[in-house]
C-alpha cells in the first residue's frame, strides 16, 4: 500500500503500467511545456507577434534546459501554479535580450492544458496498440478453442449451453466499440490550448488565430478556434472512455474469476497468485484486478465529471480536481489493458470431457 | 422531498421534467414491451419462425391489452422481473391456439432492454431538440446584447475584461459538441436486443438475424449483429452523455449565480425565487438548481459505470443497478436542459454604466 | 423501470420498502412541517415572544390543515421551496388576528430540515428494528446449522474448511456494529433546526436559545445549541450509515448469490425468481438485489458528500442535492433489511453429504 | 500533473501531506509487517505455540532486516500479493532452525490489514493533533475578530447581517464533531487482524484468542475476537471520517474563495497564489484547493464503499480496491488540515469601515 498504488515501488508491479505512466510524470510535464512555450515563440514569430531572433533563443533554451522538479515546489506551494516559476526559469535560460518574449500572450493554463493534451495523447496511443492486441488476443482464442461448448450461466445459475467463442465475443466486441469511439474524442480533445489571461485570446489581437493554428501545427495537436479553459467536456468524455475501456475488461476478469471456480473448472490460469497460508492454491489475480480496476475508474468518473461545473474564466478549484483524478483513470486503464493481455495469455481451456 | 425528486407531488415542478420522465412510467415501459412481442412474431412469422395467423393474433393483442401496472407487483416481487407475468397475460389475451408463440426465442433481457432502448430514443429526442432551443437561446442573447464589456474572473479574482459574447460562447460550444456526440452514440444504443436465454440467439436458429432485422426495422432501431445482454459499455455511454450534458449546464448555472451576486451585479434573474424569511430577496434558483443536477449527475455515473462488470451471460445485480440509476440520469439532463431554457429567458443584463 | 424503482408500481414490490419510504412522502413532509409550526408557535408563547391565544391558534390550525401536496407546485416552482406557500396557506387558515404570528423567528430551512430530521427519526427506527430481527435470524440460523462445514473460498477459489456459523458471524457482526454506531448519529442529527434567516436566531432576540429547546422537547428531538443550516456532516453521517447497512447486507448478498451456484450447492433458496425463458430456473434474486442496492448506495454517497461544500449562510445548490439523495439512500437501506430478512427465512442448507 | 498529486515532485508541496503520507510508503508498510511477525512470534511463544528461541529468533531478525522496496516487485507481480516473498525474506533472515515458524498460523491479509491498522492510528493521530490546532486557530480567529459585522449570505445573495464569530462557528463546530467521531471509529478499527487462512484461526486452535490478544498488547492496537478479513465496514467508516473531514474544510474554503472576492471584499488572504499573466493577482490557492480536496475525497467514498461486497472467505478484487482508495483518503484530508491551517494564518479581515 502506498499513496497511489500506481507509484507504489512493489504494488506498481502489479497494479501499474509504467509505460502509460509515463506520461505523467513531472518530468513529462515539464518536457512537453517547453514545447509548448517554444511552439509558441515560433508560430507568434511567424505571425510578426515576437521577432524571429526571440523565437530562436526561446526554442533553443527550451530544447536544452533541463529544470529539476523538485527545485519548483517552493514556487508551486506558493503560487498554486507551476507556471510562474517556469516561466521564470525559462527566461532566465533565454536571457537578455529576449527573456521579455517567452511566454507572450499565453496563461498558465495554457501551458498546462497543453502539455496534458499532448501527453494526454501518446498515452491514448499505448492504450490504442493494447486494443488492438487485446482484440486480436481474443481473435486468437476464439479460433483456437471457440467451438468448445460451455455451460452459460444467467442470474448466477445455470443455464443453456453456449459456446467459448459466444463468451470471447461479449469481451472482445466492447473493445472493438472503444477503439471506434477513440478517433471522435481525440478530435475534440487533443488541441492546443491557447487563451490568454481570460481566454479570450486579446493579448494576441488580430494574430490569435494565425499563432493558435501554428502552435498547434508545431505539435501535432488540432487547431482550436477557441480556447476551452471552461469548457472540459472533452476532458470528462476522455476519463468516461478510460473507464469504458477498463470497465469493459473488468467484465472480461468477472467471467474468468468465475469460470476459474474449482467447481466450475472452466478455464485455468497458467501463472496465477501465490498464497501465504495455502502455497498450493492458484488464485485468479488478474482476473481480480481488473474488477478493481474497473470499480476504481468508474468511482473516479464520479468526481471527474465534477469538475464540469467551473465557475467564470477559470476555477482553480475544479481545475485542480481534474490533475487530481484524471490521469490515474488513464493508467488504470493502463494497467486493466497490460493485465488483461496477461491474462489473455494465461488462460488454458481444460479439453472437453 | 420524497423518495425521488423527479416524482414528488410539488418538487417536481422544480427538479424534474415531466416531458422527459414520461418515457420512464411503468406504462411507457408495458407499451413499449407490447410493441417488442408484437414485433417479435410479426418479424417470426415473416422468417416462418411462427404462422402468419399467430403474428396476427399476437399483434392485435399487444395493441388491446392494457395492463395495470400495480397489478403486476406480486409477481415481480416473486419472480424478480416483470416478463414471466406480462407474458402469462399477453398469452392469456392471445388466447388458443396461438398463446404459446407468444415471447417465442425471447428472453426477459431482451424485452427489458428493448422498451428501454425506445424509450431513451425517444427522450434523446425531447433532449436534442432542447439543446436545439439552448444553442438558439444562446445565440440570441449573444446576438443582443454580446457586445457588452463585463470583468473577467480567474480563480475567483477580478482579471481582465471580457465581452459576454465571450462568456456565451463558453456555455454554448459545450451543448454544440453534445448534440455533435449523440448521433454516435444513438447509433450504438438504438438497437434491437435480441438474444433469447443466454444471448446467442439459440432458440431462433438460423433464423436469428433475419428475426432480429425484422424486429428492427418494425421498431424504428438499428439492427444488431449479436446480442449485448452483457456488453453495456453503450447505456453507460448514454449515461455519460446526459451527464455531459448536466454538467455543461452547470457551469453555466455556477456562472449565473456568481454574476447574480449584488456585490457582482452583472446579470439579474426576471423571476428568482422568493424567500420565507425575507421577501424581498430574488435568489437564483434556476441557477442553484443546474449546479445541483450536475453534480448529482456526474454522482450517479460513477455508479452506472460500476453495472460494466457484469458476470457471465446475465447479471441481476448489474443490470438491476442500471434500473436504479439511467433513467434519473436521463431525467435530470432533461431537468437541466428546462431549467436552462426558463433560465436563459430570465437574464437582465443591466444597461453598461 | 421507472425514474425511481423506490416508487414504481410493480418494480417497488422487488426493489423498494414502503414503511421507510412513507417517511418520505410530500404528505409526511407537510404534516411534520406542521408540527413544527405548531411547536414553534407554542415554544414562542411559552417565551413571550407571541400571545399565549395566538399560539393556540397556530397549534389548532397546523392540526386541522391538509394541503394537497401537488396543488404547491406551482408555487414551488416560483419561489424554488415549499416555504413561502406552505406558510401563506398556514396563515391562511389561522386567519386573523393571529397569522403574522405563524413562522415568526423561522426561516424555509427551518422548517425542512426539522421536517428532515423527525422523519429520519422514524425511518431509523425501522431500520433498527430490521436490523434486530436480522440479528436474531442469523443468530437462529447458526443454532440450527452453524455446526456444519462448508469449504472456505478466498481469491475465488477453494481454500480450507470452515463452518457455517463462521460465515454467519461475517454476516451478522458488522449488523451489530451499526446497531451500535446509531446512537452516536442520532444524537447529533435528530434534533431541533432553528436558526432564521441567516442561522444566527437574531430574530428571537434573547428567547432564541428558549424557544429552539422548547421546540425541540415538543417534537421529542435533541435540542441544539446553534443551527447547523451550513454544516451538514451528520447528515451525511446518516447517509453512511444507510451505506454501511446496505453495503453489508451486499455482502451478505455476493456470499449467498456464489454458495448458491449450481456447481457449488452450499445453499439453496425456496423462493428464488423465475425466468421467462428457462421456467426451471430458480434465480437468487434476494440475493441479487442486495449487491444492486450496495452498490447503489456507494455510489449516491459519493454524491451526497459533495453536499458539504455549502456556500455561505445557505447553498442553494448543496441543499437541493440533499434532497435529491438522501430519501433514496435510506430507502435503499430499508429495501437491503427487508429483502435480507426475506432471504434469510428462505436459505435451505442441504443435508451434509 | 502526475499519476498521483500527492506523491509529485512539486504538486505535493501544494496539495499533499508528506507527514501523513509517510504512513503510506512501502517502506512504513515493510516495517509494520515486521513489526506484526516480531509480535506474533512473541505472542505465540507465549502461548506455547512455537519455541521462546524461535521467537527471540524472529523478533530479532525482524527488527533488523531491511528490505529493498523495489526488490520485491517481480515476486508481488507473480504472487498478486507481497506476504509470500516477504515471509521467504524473514525466514531466510531467520535461518535454521527457526525459519519454519514464521508467519505461523497467520495469512496474507492478517499481516497487511494489521499494518494498515498500524499505520491508520499514526496518521489518525496526525489529523487529530492537526484538528486541535484548527479548533484552536478559529477560536483565536474569533476572539480577535468575531464582534465584527459581515453581511449573511443565502443563496448566493445579500441576506441579513451576521457577525464574524458566527461564520467561525461554522468552520469549527463541525471539526469539533469529527474529533468527538474519532475515539468510536478508532476502538473499532485500530485493532488486530488475525485470522489464518479463511480467517478461523483454526491454524492457532486453543491457544488462537490468547495469540491474537498478545499480538494486540504488543503492537498497541485494540484486541479482537474474531478476525475481519471480510468485514470491511470500520475501514469504510474510517474512509468516511476523513472525507467529514476534508468536506467540512471543504465548506471553510467555499466561503474564503466567495468572501475573498474583490466585489465582496470580507477578507484578504495574505499570502495568496500568483498569476503568470497578470502578476498583481492575488488568488485564493489555499481556498479552492479545500474545495478541490473536499469534492476528491468524497468522489472516493463512493468508490470505497463498494468495497462494502466482498466475497466469500477473501475478496481480491475486493480487498484491492481499498488499497488503491483510502491512503489517497487520507493524506487528502491530511492535506486539507494542512492547508486550512496555513489559510487561517493567513487571513486578513479589512478594518471595519
Amino acid at each position: 500500500m502506498s499513496v497511489s498504488v500506481f507509484e507504489h515501488p512493489f504494488l506498481r508491479a502489479l497494479l501499474g503500467d509504467d509505460a502509460v505512466a509515463a506520461s505523467f510524470t513531472a518530468a513529462a510535464d515539464l518536457a512537453a511545456m517547453l514545447r509548448f512555450e517554444a511552439a509558441l515563440a515560433q508560430a507568434e514569430a511567424d505571425a510578426g507577434v515576437i521577432p524571429g531572433p526571440a523565437a530562436e533563443a526561446i526554442a533553443r533554451a527550451a530544447e536544452q534546459l533541463v529544470i529539476d522538479p523538485g527545485e519548483l515546489a517552493a514556487a508551486v506551494s506558493r503560487d498554486g501554479v507551476v507556471i510562474p516559476e517556469f516561466v521564470r526559469r525559462l527566461r532566465a535560460a533565454v536571457g537578455e535580450p529576449y527573456a521579455g518574449f517567452v511566454h507572450k500572450g499565453s496563461t498558465s493554463q495554457d501551458v498546462i492544458d497543453t502539455s496534458l493534451f499532448l501527453r494526454l495523447k501518446a498515452a491514448s496511443q499505448i492504450l490504442l496498440a493494447r486494443l488492438d492486441a487485446l482484440v486480436a488476443g481474443f481473435d486468437r482464442l476464439s479460433a483456437e478453442a471457440g467451438a468448445r461448448t460451455l455451460t452459460g450461466h444467467t442470474r448466477m445459475q445455470r443455464a443453456r449451453p453456449i459456446t467459448l467463442a459466444h463468451k470471447i465475443a461479449g469481451w472482445r466486441d466492447p473493445l472493438v466499440r472503444q477503439k471506434a469511439r477513440l478517433p471522435a474524442l481525440a478530435d475534440n480533445l487533443f488541441r492546443v490550448q491557447l487563451g490568454g489571461a481570460v481566454g479570450n485570446r486579446a493579448e494576441l489581437g488580430e494574430a490569435a488565430r494565425q499563432v493558435a493554428d501554428g502552435v498547434a501545427a508545431r505539435l501535432g495537436l488540432g487547431p482550436a478556434p477557441r480556447a476551452t479553459h471552461v469548457e472540459r467536456d472533452s476532458i470528462c468524455a476522455f476519463g468516461h472512455w478510460c473507464t469504458l475501456v477498463a470497465g469493459s475488461l473488468g467484465k472480461f476478469g468477472a467471467d474468468i474469476a468465475l469460470m476459474a471456480q474449482n467447481e466450475v473448472g472452466e478455464v485455468s490460469i497458467a501463472c496465477g497468485g501465490g498464497s501465504s497460508a495455502m502455497p498450493e492454491k492458484n488464485n485468479p489475480v488478474g482476473a481480480e484486478i481488473l474488477v478493481a480496476l474497473a470499480r476504481f475508474c468508474a468511482a473516479l468518473q464520479g468526481g471527474l465529471d465534477q469538475a464540469l461545473v467551473h465557475e467564470n474564466e477559470r476555477s482553480g478549484a475544479a481545475w485542480t480536481l481534474e490533475w487530481m483524478i484524471l490521469p490515474q483513470q488513464v493508467v488504470a486503464a493502463g494497467a486493466a489493458t497490460r493485465t488483461a493481455l496477461a491474462l489473455t495469455d494465461a488462460l488454458r481451456f481444460p479439453d472437453p470431457a
